[in-house]
């Protein structure tokens, strides 16, 4: 049995959970907060922050830390339920974009409104600073922008076949999502493309999160908002 | 004929070249200045970051850019010469660790000390603040005797194989080792480690690599250091 330790609003976490469920592997889940992890839990790994995946196999127990080696771990398991496409350059584009999330979207979009308004509520300190969650929001339109731009051209963000860079995308957007901050009518291609997401059985998971202290909007759990 | 964009002593940069270099893929080098890169370089990806590699197929051009995407690609094009493992633990062990340098090291090494002596070097601006280059030691020093701490129990950085993992490791040490930073007295299982990376053909390019501004240590070249 195979348990995975995350945080519910935090999108390296969904993203380990998403594909995990795409490959449908079973997992026991274990909420860590990574602001105050327990000693328990930063002793399993040197990287002391989720998403960490332990499988028990024959022999011992396995520690699998960090969401790139989460991910593709979970599509190197099997070819059912594939994460990359078979296309070299479709693989290339999907990592791509996984990477694009895991840096640039995280460092100029999640830094700003998740800190300010996920870290700030969990660690029960100040409000959010209403001037660095503008510049966090003006970001993220550049961001939604480029996404628009890709799908106006590709049914999935890396090309043809659904990917770890939807992965990627569908974590962190659903994470905005949960706090309200996509104006979803102002992008009818992402919000065509994460309909499809959302109607996939492995984002139910994350579509049914609740987390004290937070209420997200009606539409979050919506099919067809 | 491939064309990869990249620059000398960049870390990503170098984990590009080394990989296409152990999977025998032959490339032409542009170099591009990280900090004040070209505009036909920016407009070739939304990264506008090296490196970028560029492949010519039948019907057009293919970019793949960022190190986590052209390595993995490198990798993926053929069985020959592999960068990770069969065995699925240790490839996600691999993972792992590129990810940790990536990330981690990234921001706790090379934002310290790259950017004093390498980014203020190249811009000519400032001369390197010693605070800041201390305490970018420091944290290099945990690194090293973490480094060390994996050798002691295995062959390589994720364990039996060669991998990735090796191959961002040698990328940002042999950077560091450029500017004279790692003592290697200090870290036998790293230096013996080292030796046999620097044997290895794939790291000719980046150990006959001469930087304008820079004079590297005379043991920098050297196997048998």
């Amino acid at each position: 049995m195979r348990t995975l330790y995350h945080f519910p609003l935090h999108p390296a976490s969904r993203q380990a959970r998403i594909a995990l469920a795409e490959k449908k592997l079973k997992i026991k889940e274990e909420i860590i907060d990574p602001w105050q992890p327990s000693e328990a839990f930063t002793e399993l790994t040197a990287e002391s922050v989720p998403p960490v995946l332990i499988d028990i196999i024959p022999g011992g127990t396995v520690t699998i830390s960090g969401v790139r080696a989460i991910t593709e771990y979970a599509n190197d398991g099997s070819t059912r339920h594939p994460l990359l496409a078979e296309d070299v350059f479709e693989r290339a584009e999907a990592r791509r974009i996984a990477a694009w999330f895991d840096t640039r979207f995280t460092d100029e979009v999640d830094a700003y409104i998740l800190s300010e308004k996920v870290e700030k509520t969990i660690m029960g300190g100040a409000s959010a600073d209403p001037a660095v969650l503008r510049e966090g929001r003006e970001h993220l339109q550049f961001h939604l922008g480029y996404l628009s731009w890709l799908l106006e051209q590709r049914d999935w963000l890396a090309g043809r076949k659904y990917s770890l860079g939807d992965v990627a995308a569908a974590a962190h957007i659903s994470v905005l999502d949960f706090l309200g901050e996509v104006k979803w009518r102002d992008w009818p291609d992402l919000k065509e493309w994460y309909q499809k997401i959302k109607s996939r059985p492995a984002m139910r998971g994350v579509i049914n999160d609740r987390v004290a202290g937070f209420r997200a909007p009606r539409h979050y759990t919506d099919l067809d908002f």
